[in-house]
């Protein structure tokens, strides 16, 4: 939808993903659909807010409030829920959730704290929202036990406050969207270095909130790493940590509130750790024919410390949907930034690692046009475009489910064989269609990564909702038989609340329970996210 | 104290740091009190046990648990105190605080949780001990509402359980030592690499439970970043988190315990992330005539990604004092280390930033004897006897106060003059002489770095613990008038509480209440550390 402050902008989709026209026209979608045996023949309408019958919202705020409101039905849709393929399939089959009653737009913290205030009085769940782009089911509400619900959508504070050069540091209100923040650091040479695929359309805040997971594949992998000081509006009160760049003081004070995703309060700003904007840059492809050679390999370089920037390792199905090979090769995409210094040594060092577990290729991609460099570029393209093409998947029909998970290396190939076997067969008979299922590591650690992983397949028409469902039950059991997260960096939400509630330790549930209480005695943010 | 399973080991001073048989003997510290005017001319004598007076315990275990208890008078006055200078002046002027009646050292997690039990059902307190080591009260009782207290040693978990080594991490017990954990570790190949200044005397458990500074001057600085996962008893029951390189599953439930410092559970074992022995080493010592351009070149080689394992730098009394430059240079201390390649590039390239800075001097430290080697070497040895110097100080009546912190760059040079001259200002007043006020840079960060203070004066006799509070006091109130955290890595315990008090945002504090009582609802577990 347009943005309210800037009505000429681009126009975001309300239902799908990302821009309205970078999705997928109806040829498109039909020509998608033909790689998949047993989509549809054309592809599903795309939905009209329209047709979601919108009534008056079922509360009204009090005139000190009301220029923070609107109930205009699109923003209304837009609020609704977040962006998982579940939450796709269900605008386009008119399942939509229960709607937001109002959405605001605060200007500042106080507007913050009185729209708590006001909900707490009312029984109005509030629920936080950054750029929408859950895909977890984090920006939606579930139930019956409120009153009404508020989407509390944190845009209008978007701006870089303050910018401490000579501690590499600034304080950013939690609303920006990635390619603004950039932006506004970049005159300074500075810049934030966090990239998620959701870059465009996620915020600081959610990226806080959710613990989200960056452009580092080693060491510094989450924005937890980078924040100095958070900014919290609770029911109970506001508070700010010290900027500090480390401290021993008792637990950590910001670690509880990072991933707690909106449901102990509002981060509203943050001091975040900045970096050089690198100026030089190595990558290079490597190729195997054996999956279990190419884990061999990343384990190897994840334990020495070369430290890559990039360590992204397709199976054959993930290159060759990427288009990074198409040979059924495994294909390890490596790369180092700096600052500082080239460094074309570390990927020489790196590349001579990979290649004594079996890698082949290798060579730098510095030329564009290389083939190395084309199966770098051919990945990244794919990257940014893949929502869109899951969009236009759903609109044929197809079942599509991305998870991801980490677990140490001595559980890892197992893991990953029990995913592909057990969600492949899960999927086919569920949806009477033969499955994909795909992996990629997306994070690399000494003692273990994150592999993220791909379901695909034809539906059952109508059934799609329930069938996802159904594999995210199997996914979530056998995360859980082999002791992998439930998520290294989509958050919980709803939709891996079970796995969650299995995961957690009880002394910390209890824990986690009374911190919510305390902070949020009516229990009004964003209920049913990690805790009940 | 002898070790109760091993008789015959060496002897630890129960009144001061470390064994027995390495305490400074009379006529050293004659000697030592000569380089600090208006000490005493005798040292005060070692106390002795047996006139603390010590009474029958107030209370008895049930012949259960009769097996891990004992009220042996020896055990409980070397229980009684962590070993802060203020600990040891107690000690020394026979104002020892109140003992522990029982000491108890359980050998398995259920003991914990019956020890804990029992403690519940008898209003008695239980303060978790793992090597005394504390420097800030943390392993001490203060008050009366406790009908007794029990020292819960956990020096009988000891044991390295399980590696694995595909992963690179182990099971390991908390009431480890750190020799005894390293000696089983290498065999392996493997080292936790974590070595504060306490190694010999503190555990892997006290570590995690107080947020421990260790090897490494940049990036993971602290001993949380090595922990896989926790298990921890509580009094509301036991828990234990999944073993994983990452997660972004909910707020992290280990980041609550780290640093808890026994306020809301026992650490019994973790899973901690280990290294392949370092191979590689290389170190210079670089002189600077000027503090402030000393303070501008660390900056550069922390926020360059050069990644020095050591980066410490020393004013000019911390360098004379320790024998690494007795001209009144400052001096950096930079070493590089590891287990894959070798490091002379990278330490070429941190000497060449730092000598842009004016540093001189920086050859490499390979050869012992070369004059930069000399300074490594003497800083090195003088770091690990100075515990011993300082206890010795004490017996000659001298005020000792050491405190560490950390701000961001920005706030570094005016904080480290503010100490310098408000911490002088106060000592001298306090004490009728003058004062040395030494700082070294102990670990550094894009953001900012972490600063250790020693505060040397010679006391006024029988006022030496009055005067170090009252130095306490003003150091507590420049920290926090800089925006400086109260702890860098010494953790919070009794001593730090009111600095900590203020500078903890307030709804953390609401939630960590709320924490403490869920787990701890009879408020047994270490009262008085980080909350009431």
């Amino acid at each position: 939808m347009p943005d309210p402050a800037n009505p000429t902008s681009r126009a975001r989709s309300w239902w799908g993903w990302g821009w309205a026209d970078a999705q997928l026209d109806d040829a498109e979608c039909v020509a998608l659909g033909g790689l998949l045996p047993g989509t549809l023949t054309r592809p599903l309408p795309e939905p009209r807010v329209a047709d979601l019958g919108i009534g008056a919202p079922a509360v009204r705020v009090p005139r000190a409030l009301a220029q923070l409101v609107t109930d205009d039905p699109r923003q209304r849709a837009g609020h609704a829920m977040g962006k998982a393929y579940r939450d796709v399939m269900r605008a386009l089959r008119g399942q939509a959730g229960r709607l937001p009653d109002l959405v605001a737009r605060p200007a500042r913290d106080q507007d913050v704290a009185d729209l708590l205030d006001w909900a707490g009085q009312h029984g109005v769940a509030v629920v936080p929202y950054g750029g929408g782009s859950s895909v977890t089911g984090g920006v939606e509400y579930r139930g019956d036990e409120h009153r009404a619900v508020l989407s509390l959508d944190l845009g209008a504070l978007d701006q870089v406050l303050e910018i401490d050069r000579e501690s590499r540091a600034a304080r950013i209100q939690a609303g920006v969207l990635g390619p603004a923040l950039e932006d506004r650091l970049r005159p300074h040479g500075l810049t934030l270095r966090h990239f998620p695929q959701s870059f465009e359309f996620s915020t600081l805040g959610g990226w806080l909130a959710t613990r989200a997971g960056g452009h580092y594949a080693t060491v510094r992998t989450h924005i937890d790493d980078f924040a100095q000081s958070l900014r919290v509006v609770t029911p109970a009160g506001t508070g700010e940590s010290w900027r500090l760049p480390a401290s021993g003081a008792g637990p950590s004070p910001d670690r509880l509130f990072l991933g707690s995703e909106g449901s102990l309060g509002v981060i509203t700003e943050a001091w975040m750790r900045l970096q050089e904007r690198p100026r030089h840059r190595a990558s290079a492809a490597l190729a195997f024919t054996d999956f279990g050679a190419a884990l061999g390999a990343v384990r190897a370089v994840a334990q020495s410390d070369l430290a890559p920037a990039n360590c992204r390792l397709l199976d054959a199905g993930e290159a060759a949907m990427s288009g990074a090979a198409q040979d059924g090769s495994a294909v390890l995409v490596l790369g180092f930034e700096s600052a500082f210094a080239p460094v074309e040594d570390r990927l020489t060092q790196a590349v001579g690692l990979v290649r004594e577990h079996g890698g082949r290729g290798g060579e730098p991609a510095a030329e564009r046009g290389a083939p190395a460099g084309a199966a770098v570029d051919a990945w990244r393209a794919a990257f940014l475009r893949m929502p869109y093409l899951r969009d236009g998947l759903a609109r044929m029909g197809a079942v599509v489910e991305t998870f991801e998970t980490a677990a140490t290396w001595d559980r890892l190939p197992a893991l990953i064989e029990a995913v592909r076997t057990e969600l492949g067969a899960a999927a086919h008979r569920a949806t009477g269609h033969p499955a994909f299922v795909n992996c990629r590591l997306t994070h690399v650690y000494p003692d273990g990564a994150a592999p993220y992983f791909t379901v695909l397949a034809a539906g059952r028409p109508g059934s799609e909702v329930a069938i996802w469902d159904e594999l995210k039950a199997v996914a979530t059991e056998v995360l859980h038989r082999h002791r992998a997260t439930v998520t290294h960096h989509h958050a919980v939400g709803r939709d891996h609340r079970p796995g969650y509630d299995r995961q957690r330790p009880e002394p910390f549930a209890l824990a986690l329970r009374a911190a919510k209480r305390a902070l949020d005695p009516q229990g009004v943010l964003n209920p049913g996210v990690l805790i009940d």
